[in-house]
């Protein structure tokens, strides 16, 4: 089995928020889809460890907030590669709980669906969550992010808890270059692409990175990076 | 609820096929995602009163083809527009029958993904088919079409019969332009568009359409298409 084939298949890049009393958390999901239109019934994949699968199963409600392609790595790497029982992942972000209670993300998404839990489906390390729409919105104009672009243009990683990850470094070892990989997100910094989120042109070897430069997904040190042999 | 909000879920474009006894069959799918990573599952949800429904539901197999962004309207008009009930959707389509006997697509597809079902879920209109993968493969190089794509780009149409199905009558009848719509597929001719496989330049009235001019997507005669009133 190649399984690279299971790459091809198409994503969004969404928030999936649930709350519990009065508490709220997200995630990061690539895994939300339609899967009837009368009436409007959504299905999302969630790791059974996270935090959010705990809320949902407990609350019945969830939200996806749906991200816009300019969405920055950075806050990307707040909601996918934290867990919110070591931090509180809605601090210095703007939102607004809808008719489900759920937090509604309003920095980065250009739309939001909240849904009633109506059924659920146990895939071993995950769970199905299949959910009635209860509301919907638009909140401004704007591309939606695909997982491809996030991957091939922003150069974001996959965490080993999504549904979709491939051991990276298995992958990437077969191609002899300095590249370095974050301990923390699994990032890959890549001479050749450099990082235009943080203005370094490409060819720019991980030596000559300035000290204070941080890996742009998840924050962590250059410290934190060890070189990948080839 | 806005419906504009669930149009922003990404989505790339399938062909998914099956197998009963001799008889093999095949329909155009844009919900198809990987629902947990070990051991490999992947979920698809596909309407009930399609031929490939019932196939499935048999056999407890089906292969996803996941289609190239160069694929034509046409090839996806064959597999989406039309039953297998009525016509043999493979006349003159290169495939193989892979491990579970369903077809893979070799015509415009990159890669394909083999499942057994392990599990079914009844959403109302549609049934989710939750699979086992149990062989998959790439195919050729290539850029997978994304559902956006096939919408923005190609100038593609969903059928009513889809998940992510929206009334596309309505939407556009808000907009006041001689826009003609086929009345087989749904499909919409924008003269400010043209129709670009078909060589159409924007701006070409549907009244000077050639004679022979035909739907792209399906194939109907311009005898077929209807005037959208504004």
């Amino acid at each position: 089995m190649d399984a690279k084939a299971l790459q091809k298949i198409g994503y969004g890049v969404y928030i999936v928020t649930s709350t519990s009393g009065t508490k709220i958390n997200g995630q990061i999901a690539n895994t939300v889809f339609q899967v009837c239109s009368e009436p409007a019934i959504i299905s999302i994949a969630i790791n059974k460890k996270n935090l959010t699968h705990e809320y949902i199963s407990k609350s019945g409600v969830f939200c996806v907030s749906i991200l816009a392609q300019d969405t920055p790595l950075s806050f990307i790497g707040q909601f996918g590669f934290k867990s919110g029982r070591d931090i509180n992942k809605f601090e210095g972000v703007n939102y607004r709980q809808g008719t489900t209670g759920s937090p509604i993300v309003l920095d980065n998404s250009i739309a939001f669906i909240e849904a009633k839990v109506i059924n659920t489906v146990d895939v071993v390390t995950h769970t199905l969550f299949i959910g009635e729409v209860v509301d919907a919105g638009t909140l401004k104009d704007g591309i939606p992010m695909s997982y491809d672009y996030y991957h091939q243009v922003k150069r974001g990683t996959t965490p080993k808890s999504a549904p979709s990850y491939v051991d990276v470094k298995k992958e990437e070892a077969q191609v002899k270059m300095d590249k370095y990989q974050c301990d923390i997100c699994g990032y890959i910094y890549d001479p050749a692409k450099g990082d235009p989120e943080s203005n370094i042109p490409p060819g720019t070897p991980f030596e000559k990175l300035p000290d204070g430069w941080m890996c742009p997904v998840c924050g962590a040190s250059k410290s934190d990076f060890k070189k990948i042999e080839g």
